[in-house]
């Protein structure tokens, strides 16, 4: 029934398959890691299967609060069923909490509150190494239109809302996010991609240690380690459970 | 009665000095002209009279067409009686056509129409090489509001709209330009600085050729010959007697 098709697309770190349903496709996640526009990389063995876990229930929880997703259902542990998008070139970063780049970039403080957020257009392109976008340039580029770009502010910030509560809830605070949209079948913007600890950056609430890539990037402790403890703080015994997987 | 008083700020090219009103300054334009974050530096001859003709006859343009500008007088060639401004660290640039670094960093293509013109905000800033900022982080380091930022916008339109008009019936094409704004005493939005060759991107209309600062940053050709060319075309003799300036 969801037997894997042709590979159409290979990114960084999952790669995408068709599906028999032509409005479908599988997104396998990959263990490859990179970082510093591709320059640093690695196989970690289980991250893939560990990001589908927490992709997949953080996409649950943002379609139970009424947001259109790319995810269908978890297949088995690195394998997911989506919506087929046709993605939009953006990297939608949300900052909470000033840190990483930001820092470098601008005159900011670390671990200086953000609020209001701010939002930031990355162009997901290699050749030109992903610069930072505005709206005059984006529409000028015809990746998107102004109200595209007003209605993925909009979701993004329901997003950031939506998972920071419940990120909170389980100790873990939302610093920032890396979010990609692209358009269904019907033209409608629908979150894509993954959210995990590849494309987030997860502090412990309390001691403000480091809970994602990070820490790849930095060659700092048990990366894989660490990604299971998020995994197991986000996905519960019983979304297991209803996924028909056994307890990590 | 325009006495030169303290110097309190000397820029790349233009010093500001005190008067005896304290709501007014007065700037005197150098013959420095640099390049390249500052990298690429010369001193060249009558620059400075040179640069604050063309821009006290452009602010004046703007000024009856109903615009609040920073200008009130030329004293002299070199030296203009400007109204005290509280500068915003912005460099406001709106893009008519792809040329410069706008090809560099994205993929347009050279000489691409770009229409309605892209508008950029980068921050005036040395110590981080002047980056380009978005809405939100311009309203998270608190250099502007969103209703300022959204006047700014209009106001560089409607400059755009005035400046290449006129340009275009003495044989000029505005490419681009660089505008920077500040607040007057009674905190209204006020265009200040300058708009000359050194800011712009001036371009022959009939045969493109460079008419700016490209032919300083690509040491190409006689830079003052030109910059007095454009100043001819811009400034007329009727011009000069109004300002008891001798014909140049």
């Amino acid at each position: 029934m969801n037997e894997i098709g042709e590979l159409f697309f290979s990114g960084k770190a999952k790669d995408v398959y068709s599906h028999e349903n032509k409005d479908y496709v599988i997104i396998k996640f990959r263990d490859d890691i990179t970082a510093g526009d591709g320059e640093k990389k690695d196989n970690l063995k289980g991250k893939g299967e560990c990001n589908s876990l927490i992709s997949s229930k953080l996409f649950e929880i943002l379609e139970e609060n009424g947001l259109s997703t790319q995810y269908i259902e978890l297949i088995e542990p690195g394998v997911i069923l989506s919506k087929k998008l046709d993605m939009i070139p953006l990297e939608v970063i949300l900052r909470n909490i000033a840190t990483g780049s930001l820092i470098k970039k601008f005159p900011f403080r670390e671990k200086q509150d953000i609020n209001p957020p701010i939002i930031q257009m990355d162009f997901k392109n290699d050749e030109y190494h992903d610069p930072m976008l505005n709206d005059d340039i984006i529409i000028a580029l015809e990746i998107a239109k102004k109200e595209e770009l007003n209605q993925i502010r909009k979701i993004t910030l329901k997003i950031n809302a939506i998972l920071s509560e419940f990120l909170k809830n389980v100790g873990v605070l939302l610093v920032d996010f890396k979010l990609e949209f692209g358009k269904d079948i019907m033209g409608n913007i629908t979150l894509g991609d993954e959210i995990s600890p590849d494309t987030c950056r997860f502090w412990n609430i309390t001691t403000f240690e480091t809970l994602d890539k990070d820490l790849f990037r930095k060659g700092e402790g048990d990366v894989m380690n660490v990604y299971r403890e998020v995994c197991k703080l986000i996905v519960s015994e019983e979304d297991l459970k209803r996924w028909g997987i056994e307890p990590l």
